[in-house]
């Protein structure tokens, strides 16, 4: 705890061109002492974040991290007041359709008593229901969320899109769940602009993906609670979420109203559909007026944060299988670079689901 | 050289269960105290080259190792004699479009007066010409390889697809050229089976893909010219060679013929002509009767390959950034594997271009 506090206060002064950094230094050296722990001054809470930001080595948005909103929140301590909160972190990166990066920090994990957990790995996520037949309606990934949630009390609607209800943990306490009004979600229906195909599937996503379930390492310290927005890239709904056999598997389904033979295995009949709902969904967002990066741009975006932090002196760490987008990759400039990908800190990590 | 080669004789004695390992280690021992080297018996050539291929890392046709044909030629020495027989191994691997994986063995590294260099990346590649306007004809990935042909006397046909000339070295003798006979090329046109888009453009590739500038180690033995082919994979000619923007950059040529906005970032156009690409050159080498496995099928019988070898109790090894194809790559069952990447002997190694 000591080394790693020193070395993010010294890292901080030192970026940020500030003063004094030997006297901030005996301060959280004699907190440390006292409690076994420090706490974080706004300000580095928010250096911090963004930093966290900065080192993610398989995030491909990493240009805008100066940006990202940060609230502190660690003084919240009862789920109600948590969940009201949470909406407004809601409202405020959805805004109205032009995505504010946000994240919200709440007590961290040195506070056995008061530390928050979300159970859920993202703020909006659409439930699954196993049916009779065995198949599944909704998204294949919330299989075990959603039991949890009945579990619970909570009942869905059995559509394909049911949004989760949030479910908040605060220390050993019994968790609670809520849920998420509809005016706090912003939904994007998907129609192709060409083609009927996509028409009366339902197809729709929502605006704001918020990671809910990693943990942010800051100096030490561990915050188990701190859900993070940016906005989609386009892959991961229309090449991943949408597409994946294990997720909606909308592939054999467009192809077959695209009238294309799926049984015959030469025919790019997975190519093509792959085309048609990266066309629909990007197409979708903006006549919603939402936004969203294709991989093209997030690609050239990516290699001007490089540009820009070896201007800075700084090694961008990325890792390669992650930045490369799931689609057209050798079309992208990332596909021909290579990075080292150590893990620096601050940073975000995976931490075991609370109700595993 | 006394381990691997030690390693290498137990490993195929074990491997194909064969009797009198203590022998044959006797007899390679004495060689190597003898000479500093050893010879392989024509089998253990055979099985080396095999393996080397099981241990490609990168190479996503592994599933087809064992059948491949291994010619051994380590008698030549004479430059004329070595190319009459790589159109040899040209015939027998192009088999009039049923293309057979075929591996030639010449002379190893050890036996410096005798040894065998090819300079070409490939046996068969198109030339690249620097225009007066700095533009490039041809495959910009030869441009430094044509001036060198050029500067030992070759003349090309200044068209954006001459076959380059064969040039061999043994020993430290002078390089020799050698124009590759048409009949031994087999080349596909490339057309689009439902649009016009690519008419007029003269587009073609070679049937036959043999790379001839690595070198091939078996049990302590480089040899450094050991030229092998498989068939093509169908994203290597239309997502690469074909599209890549250092390479002939057809994308926004075929984006323009297509009628898409180039300079919109957001219409999606380098995916929709890629795909495009691809289906053109499917269609073409079928049409042909030119064996090519699409990333779909290639996935799959990686895949394939990974379950037998488990079932052998062998570990695959295998690099996740060049076995997942460069488009579509979440689409195909490898994106979703991992595997460990450490290189095993025998294997394939890159060598620095004896002309550089
Ligand atoms: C601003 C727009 C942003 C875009 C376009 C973007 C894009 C992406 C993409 C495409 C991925 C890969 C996701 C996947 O394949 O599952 C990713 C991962 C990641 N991003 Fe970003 N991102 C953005 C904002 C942010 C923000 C604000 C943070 C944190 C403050 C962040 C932190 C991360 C992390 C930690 C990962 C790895 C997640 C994991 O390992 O599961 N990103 N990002
Ligand atoms: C039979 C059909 C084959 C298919 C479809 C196939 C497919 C591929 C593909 C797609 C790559 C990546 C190429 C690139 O991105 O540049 C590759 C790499 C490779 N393959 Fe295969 N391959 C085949 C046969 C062979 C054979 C016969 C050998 C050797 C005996 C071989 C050894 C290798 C090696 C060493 C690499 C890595 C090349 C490098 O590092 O540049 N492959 N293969």
């Amino acid at each position: 705890m000591r080394e790693k506090a020193e070395a993010f206060i010294r890292q901080y002064y030192q970026e940020s061109q500030l003063e004094g950094v030997s006297d901030r230094l005996e301060e959280v050296e004699k907190q440390i002492l006292d409690r076994g722990t420090y706490d974080h001054r706004p300000d580095e809470l928010s250096y911090g974040a963004k930093v966290a930001w900065r080192n993610s080595n398989r995030c491909i948005g990493r240009l805008f991290w100066k940006s990202l909103k940060v609230r502190d929140r660690r003084e919240l301590s009862d789920p109600s007041a948590i969940f009201e909160d949470l909406m407004e972190h809601l409202d405020f990166a959805t805004n109205d359709g032009k995505i504010r990066p946000v994240l919200t920090v709440f007590s961290p994990s040195t506070e056995p008593t008061q530390t928050v957990r979300i159970w859920n790995k993202q703020l909006i996520r659409f439930a699954a229901y196993r049916q009779y037949d065995g198949k599944i309606l909704g998204d294949p990934e919330s299989v075990a969320f959603t039991e949890l949630c009945e579990s619970l009390g909570w009942e869905g609607k059995n559509t394909a899109f049911d949004v989760l209800p949030i479910v908040i943990q605060v220390g050993n306490q019994r968790p609670e769940w809520f849920e998420i009004p509809k005016d706090k979600v912003k939904i994007v229906p998907i129609s192709h602009p060409a083609s009927d195909c996509l028409d009366e599937l339902g197809l729709q996503w929502y605006a704001v993906p918020v990671i809910s379930d990693m943990v942010l390492e800051i100096g030490g310290v561990v915050y188990s609670c701190a859900p993070f927005n940016g906005w989609y890239m386009l892959t991961e709904i229309a090449a991943r979420n949408l597409a994946d056999s294990f997720r909606y598997d909308l592939l054999p389904v467009v192809a077959e109203r695209l009238g294309l033979d799926t049984g015959s295995k030469r025919a790019l009949w997975k190519d093509r559909a792959l085309l048609v709902l990266q066309e629909a969904v990007l197409h979708s967002f903006e006549t919603a007026g939402v936004t969203l990066v294709d991989h093209h741009e997030a690609s050239e975006q990516f290699l001007e944060f490089c540009r820009i932090e070896a201007e800075k002196g700084r090694e961008v760490q990325a890792d390669w299988t992650w930045i490369v987008p799931p689609t057209a990759g050798s079309t992208t400039g990332v596909f021909h670079r290579e990075w080292k990908n150590e893990v620096l800190e601050p940073n975000f990590f995976y931490a075991d689901p609370a109700w595993k």
